[in-house]
């Protein structure tokens, strides 16, 4: 059985907050435990209304120390405190993210309850969780920032009829599966004996912060979902660039030549009251995109043609 | 003619934030000066889905710093840096806001478009500000924490009969108002000489966190309204004072003793859904009591009893 991993959106703005858009956070949940994606200010809130639970956050991901992305990290992290939350909570970060959120999150009267781990990244690690790993690129951003790629691992799926000769039921399956080898019946069965080829894990990038550039295109190579920033519509572009930003055309580009299954839209700016056109340009490149509204949620399910070589 | 002073509630809860109220944040304008009074996470967007502009504040001030009352500082500062602006902006708050505000609002990348002043506050300081005053109060929290009192200035009332004794139209008589003396068809025509008492000045205290105690009744003394702190029912009130906070039978009891004409409860507890309870209790004790909503706007109006002597 796959893990459930569903992605809930609690803000989708740009720069600052809208009546419309509450500024950046995204939860990424696999099984019970919740990662976060960037926590902007309100992002406590938001997660209140929505069934994704503020305290079942296990690592919270920033991309980079712009007020929109991080400004809602020191109330959501008291909130758990007063909530007597015991469990350790890590945080990542990209270069300064010690010594930024060290002095941050001392601010104020108040007592932790847990204990919080800080890592900070330069960009182009992967980091390994078990289940899944966390891969980092450095973007095109005037301060340093990061997209982040959440990797489901791969698993090897088994061919009912080769199990069925070894007379293995789903129990033992699962322990092979694990393992990589068991012993049955006093017989050795590795895995490879009942494999029938791989479930691709799924792959979901979040690009944070960025301009346009080619190596976001291999990050995102073949990503189930890749939610990438689209500040403004084309007209803006230019601007856009310089102040290290992406249209919604431009998002659509790299997610066609990465070969993505689908677009989402995050980090519209709060000068669209609604975000129609930027959809409309992505679509004329990238038919399967999405602007994406605060607390909408989605469900990543396992690519019908991922499930065997 | 009496200026319009108008309150706005942005956040009505206490401790962190709930799907019902955000948490503690209170606008209040006089003609087109917005003052702030205290700025939890989320109050630039709460501001946003009002009718009082954050960019036309020009005060702020915050009772303490525990996190419900001051993590949307960073937020608010940064968007209106973001939106050019010029003006300074006054901060105000108990010992330690230099050092706590100084911290705090270096973090992160952003660059700042105009100055921001600090004053730090000990409690019993009278700050003049021309057209009101604004009197502080230590209140009884377990960190620096500050009571403030709005009072717009008492202004002499024009008898009409003695004032066409001679012949002053309304512009001369606003001149004569403003300077108390002018020289009209070449006599000295003293305010006293027109005067037919005073129009007694609006008065509207603000709590923020603090158990009961008697000083808050002198502080309070036939205020026009009250918005005093009400974080549980009256059961739990004997906790909620080692704590620092008040029931909202408390509450009732200093307004009743004050002789205030209104009382506003605030800081109601996330564990309420709705404040029925508290208001209730309240009524029993002090009837002319509501249990503010967020976003509500409050129109304060002249007593007809303060408009002359």
């Amino acid at each position: 059985m796959a893990s459930t991993i569903r992605l809930v959106f609690f803000g989708t703005g740009g720069s600052w907050p809208s009546p419309e858009r509450n500024v950046m956070s995204i939860g990424l949940q696999v099984d019970s435990d919740v990662l976060l994606f960037d926590c902007g200010e309100g992002t406590q809130r938001q997660m209140m209304l929505t069934n994704m639970s503020f305290m079942k956050i296990k690592k919270i991901f920033i991309t980079h120390y712009h007020g929109d992305h991080f400004l809602g990290l020191a109330g959501l992290v008291q909130t758990m405190a007063l909530n007597d939350r015991k469990d350790p909570l890590e945080i990542y970060g990209p270069s300064g993210t010690v010594d930024i959120l060290t002095k941050y999150l001392s601010i104020g009267y108040y007592s932790l309850t847990f204990p919080i781990k800080l890592y900070e990244i330069e960009g182009g690690e992967i980091l390994d969780f078990g289940d899944y790993t966390i891969s980092t690129l450095r973007t095109l951003h005037p301060v340093p920032s990061l997209a982040y790629c959440f990797k489901e691992k791969d698993i090897p799926r088994i061919d009912k009829k080769k199990a069925d000769q070894y007379r293995l039921d789903s129990k033992i399956l699962e322990k092979l599966r694990k393992e990589g080898a068991i012993v049955h019946n006093g017989k050795t069965i590795r895995i490879e004996d009942v494999m029938g080829g791989i479930r691709r894990g799924r792959k979901i990038v979040y690009s944070g912060d960025t301009a346009p550039f080619s190596e976001m295109e291999k990050f995102a190579e073949d990503a189930d979902i890749l939610i990438h920033e689209a500040t403004v519509e084309s007209s803006l572009e230019d601007k856009a660039n310089q102040y290290g930003h992406s249209s919604a055309r431009q998002a659509a580009l790299i997610a066609k030549k990465a070969k993505v299954r689908e677009l989402l839209l995050v980090h519209i700016s709060p000068r669209y009251k609604n975000a129609n056109l930027l959809e409309k340009e992505a679509k004329q490149i990238f038919p399967n995109t999405k602007v994406v509204k605060d607390l909408q949620e989605i469900i990543v399910r396992v690519r019908k043609n991922q499930s065997s070589e």
